[in-house]
């Protein structure tokens, strides 16, 4: 699938994706590199981006990593998620970058860097990484 | 701080919390019970709530239990948060009971239970762990 | 499986379990408490239990909650482990209770508490979560 | 600190370390390689290595990359470890690559890649982040 189609895709089934102004700009099998632009709306006190708006962007980067390498019409459900905050975001457009470290049968395990900032200033304010259940096309039908 | 403090203060601080109708409906020193209303907007096709809204109600929640356990002016930051999905939440209510295992000098540590249905349709849907920097009085001040 | 055949099984397939004294005191479906007798080996500087060690026997006995929920013949294997260290264990016995959350057909979601001490001093020295593939049948024929 | 000096550290304070072979290749700030040779004693039915056996590795090298950013004397404590196994490792030697992605004044967050087999066959068999606490001088003292 190509980024338009994995956006495309992403805005349809997560609306919170939408709302945020979540973009693909990127994809090939195993990789995604996404972005939310900056908005006011999204700033908390301290001038900084909420955790939930980076958890919510590193499980889309995520998902995006996998549709991109599996075939059309494939699915896959978030098992686990876990998230290390290390830096605070600067007030300005936040990117992650999504790896597909394993791409199981059933499972697949993925790595995620979120980035803020531009050129020398960019800097990774947090790291992810995810489990998402694989349902087979067998499953899905009964 | 009583629960209608700590929601207050959580509103003010997390416009997203606010967004989703976020209730802290009681808390105690390491303990605290939140809740968000069913609303037609969080609900993702599937008609079950989304990954991002339980992350956020969790963060919320541990963030509750925490101030609940503190002398006010406290704060605490997200470290890490962990969840793991366990059922598909029903569109209904979502309601979260946050335990504080250990309270340190510098780090909390929570555990959530994310909960939706009521009475025997009570079910678990998801777990979450958090750990939590508590930044001193003294470096605030610094 | 009785705790007896559960602590075979585990003694065969871990060595390590059984380098440790690793013990199955009780188990049901779901649950699973076990037990490292103190030994001086164990030990490392500061009087404590090292963290490799309580993790060999959080991983154990997730593995013997799940196989007393399993068919004889079943296999369980480790996908993810985490561990949050609360206190340092005394120089004890150390025990540990697991519970299996979720028990899919796919894969199973534990938490384990390890606690340390008797009676009034027991406390929780950690808390763990781990998740584990669930190896089909067909799949293992295959 | 040299890897030397790393390894002295590291086998006084782990004897679990000392008797799985544990070797510190490599050190610099911020970054451990490390080592455990092929041990026909660490393998279990299957022939594999162990999860513990891996988990123990990880938490060694995080503990060295840590080690040689801070200044003699310094110590670390293991808060979190979460470990996903991604492929069983051939019965060979197993390295760790171990980066500090955060070196705070309290808190270190690293991430570790275990890696088996060599050149065209090496594989990442396992992924694993980490957080220690860094006691302060200041701290310890008192």
């Amino acid at each position: 699938m190509s980024a338009v189609e994995v956006q495309a895709l992403i805005s349809s089934g997560l609306p919170m994706a939408d709302d945020i102004g979540f973009q693909v700009e990127s994809v090939r099998p195993g990789f995604a590199r996404t972005r939310v632009p900056f908005n006011a709306r999204n700033i908390r006190p301290g001038g900084t981006l909420s955790g939930p708006l980076q958890m919510a962007l590193a499980d889309a980067a995520m998902y995006a990593a996998i549709l991109a390498s599996l075939d059309k019409g494939a699915m896959a459900v978030t098992s686990n998620l876990s998230i290390n905050f290390l830096h605070k975001p600067a007030p300005a457009d936040l990117v992650a970058e999504a790896v597909v470290l394993r791409m199981g049968r059933r499972l697949a395990f993925c790595e995620v860097r979120l980035l803020s900032g531009e050129g020398e200033d960019e800097q990774m304010v947090a790291h992810v990484t995810g489990s998402y259940a694989l349902p087979s096309v067998r499953e899905k039908a009964s």
